[in-house]
């Protein structure tokens, strides 16, 4: 089965923004069976919209089309695809009642506009309700059997709406199986791991694709086959061979996020963690709580950006500011053992660096210490982000990542694997990529 | 003059990588006065590229090709491209030179594979040398006048080659300069400005464009003319129309963010900011120090998401918790007056509400509550988002953007314009819309 995608929108075409919904739908579709051949954007005009819907139904097996579903006059996918397939389109009542109920929910009126986001074609045509959002989607049936399948723009809205309703749609229709495992990898980029498993790249099934983020990397590993059970075998065959080589790097195989995997073991050992970030200042605590249940784990977190804050809450001394600077491994363990003695917690996790642009000769951009306080030791790790100068949220970001891979770390191992632990007044920084390749290494024995 | 852009390559069809050229592209011919109409992803299939091209070459004055440039089999742009234009490879003499005094420079020496990409037409073709890596790009014209460009697909190696010799070339062919300006807006939905200023959306010179985000609206205003002085003018005198009618609601004009905006009034006041956040844990202070600079104006902020926190460092009654609960207007204010004294900021800002899944009969899913307190007055705005159950993080970066946009009304105009302030102890929460729309009316007598 072939299949393609468009992507509506003028803020597209002129690069307002990245079209990542394209990268969502090609991994999901892939992942459903279907052969990817052609992913396109057009502006919001009606001819040039019509003109790239008739191309694709004539040439693939199902069109996927994002955007322009909106209320706007220039949100048009939805009246270019039925009249590209020859097909009317009324008024929904269910579909007016949603988007009316919608705006109820949220104490507002319906403005007039929203009424075209209602209107459907009667027949060839299932509607998706949208519970996120005002406008539904749609899967439309062209003469020649193709199908279109109309989404919302706006990619929370789309996924969500994709898992709900498309994907079993298109699922039922594919005539192979695919099946995915995510393995998780923080402490090695990507560039390494090509070193470490070249041949794992090159295999065709399972294929293995690796995806990055800062700090992690996300191992896809996907197999195909007549049935789930075969294909789900062949993955964890392959996934039980890259967790034994990658040993101590692995966050976990399908544990959605590194965040994800911290919260899960807290809860699992009934531990409480406490943080204490200058310089991400707030970052790993909106983490944490990005995870439903994170209050049975995580009671406070302190921004603490001044050295007045860093004194008064945690209890970080003034002579280690002044000798050794708000940006140093002694900062950093003060700061993870101040925040657990101040949130009564188990474990204190503190961040503290220089996220630039800004920086001094011996404190370059990208420098940053992070330390976890266990009220028995206190580890500290050093970062030190490349070519950081211009770009705050990728220091930012990677401080984050490291900061939750040492709890992770901890959790998952410490204190008996992780040596090199010092006390919070003459601690020895340790480099993360030593630090991760030593637990690769200590694996591999 | 009309340009589309054409990215080649498998693995951005698979969804294996993101199409970040296509965003840069898309900024860059804009800018120099193009139409973009249309991007398109084809795999490594040769009949695929070569018919996309041809088609493009019919519809578009600029066709702009990334990828395919490399030496293995699989890399068959420029060979697509010559047999769709007509023309014939031949071996250029210095582009055999440059790369092999590319492998040399690191000590390699060239492959035969290398060869082919060292292949242009002997006519109606401009080669782009490539200084940082082995692929020289070129511009290839074809019989109707259209140019067709092929450039690496390598970001950076991309990047370097347009600066230095696409852009040039193109900018030659253009006849027209594109300006934008971004306005952008708070506590106005999309739907609710197409009620109020439709007519805008429906203008062709300038033209204005809606681009959502959680609570925020830019309307990116843009014009063509001969000059960019004249586009300004143009742009200017709509930008000018649209801040009047939308009055207070406006942030900023190409102010880049709302945090910008937020971290400029406050620098500009001397003013400092201290944030309390339960619910969104971090995301507003993580949100300020994104803004080089923050160090000026926050110092401190606190992520308390337990009861125990909220009394122990905000001074939150437990009458107040016992009576009210964590979720209402009477604790958003004992916060926002608890975290201003603790820090001894200028203002107090907080935020405490019901994140999702979890919820209770009275206090649903997306229930916030957002106050602001500068020691004499406290505020308090009572945010309600629909249908939230299951996305935490759309309630969470909404209750940011109102959270934000609060303390923005707050530095542009409180207490003078806006009234319904109240004391800690007996607030009267304000719903947001109304809030707004009040400000909104309040411009227009």
């Amino acid at each position: 089965m072939k299949a393609e995608i468009i992507a509506i929108g003028t803020e597209l075409l002129l690069g307002n923004i990245l079209n990542t919904n394209a990268q969502y739908l090609s991994q999901e579709l892939a992942a459903l069976g279907y052969d990817m051949y052609y992913q396109s954007v057009v502006g919001d005009n009606f001819d040039r919209v019509k003109a790239c819907i008739s191309q694709a139904v004539d040439r693939s097996n199902a069109v996927i089309i994002t955007g322009g579903l909106g209320p706007t006059p220039d949100d048009l996918s939805k009246e270019a695809a039925a009249e590209a397939l020859g097909l009317e389109l009324f008024e929904d009542e269910e579909s007016i009642k949603a988007i009316e109920g919608y705006f109820k929910k949220s104490g507002r009126t319906m403005a007039e506009a929203n009424r075209k986001q209602a209107l459907f074609p009667k027949e060839r045509c299932v509607i998706f309700p949208n519970g996120n959002g005002t406008a539904p989607g749609c899967a439309m049936t062209a003469e020649n059997g193709s199908v279109v399948i109309l989404m919302p723009g706006v990619p929370y809205e789309m996924k969500l709406m994709f898992e709900a309703h498309a994907k079993p749609f298109l699922a039922k229709r594919s005539n192979k199986t695919l099946v995915s495992r995510n393995v998780l990898v923080a402490g090695i980029g990507e560039s390494m791991l090509t070193t470490i498993i070249p041949e794992y790249f090159e295999m065709t099934d399972p294929t293995v694709s690796p995806y990055c983020k800062p700090g992690l990397v996300t191992l896809r590993v996907t197999a195909a086959a007549e049935s789930a059970e075969k294909a789900a075998e062949k993955c964890d065959k392959t996934v039980k061979e890259l967790t034994e080589i990658l040993g101590k790097n692995v966050c976990g195989v399908d544990c959605g996020s590194i965040e994800n995997a911290v919260v899960g073991l807290l809860k699992e050992k009934g531990l409480h963690i406490a943080t204490a970030e200058s310089c991400t200042a707030g970052k790993i605590s909106a983490a944490i709580t990005a995870v439903s249940g994170a209050s049975g784990v995580f009671d406070f977190g302190a921004s603490t950006y001044s050295n007045e804050m860093k004194q008064k809450l945690l209890g970080v001394k003034s002579e280690t500011l002044e000798k050794f600077g708000a940006v140093s491994a002694e900062t950093a363990c003060q700061m993870s053992a101040g925040i657990r003695k101040y949130a009564n917690s188990d474990i204190g996790l503190s961040v503290t660096g220089v996220a630039g642009p800004g920086q001094s000769e011996n404190k370059p951009a990208g420098l940053v210490y992070i330390s976890l306080c266990d009220g028995e030791h206190t580890w500290v790790v050093r970062l030190m982000v490349g070519n950081a100068q211009n770009d705050r949220e990728r220091v930012r970001n990677n401080a984050v990542t490291v900061a939750l891979d040492l709890a992770r770390r901890y959790l998952e191992h410490l204190p008996k694997v992780m040596d090199g632990h010092t006390d919070p007044d003459s601690p020895a920084p340790l480099n993360p990529e030593e630090f991760c390749l030593g637990m690769l290494n200590m694996q591999n024995q």
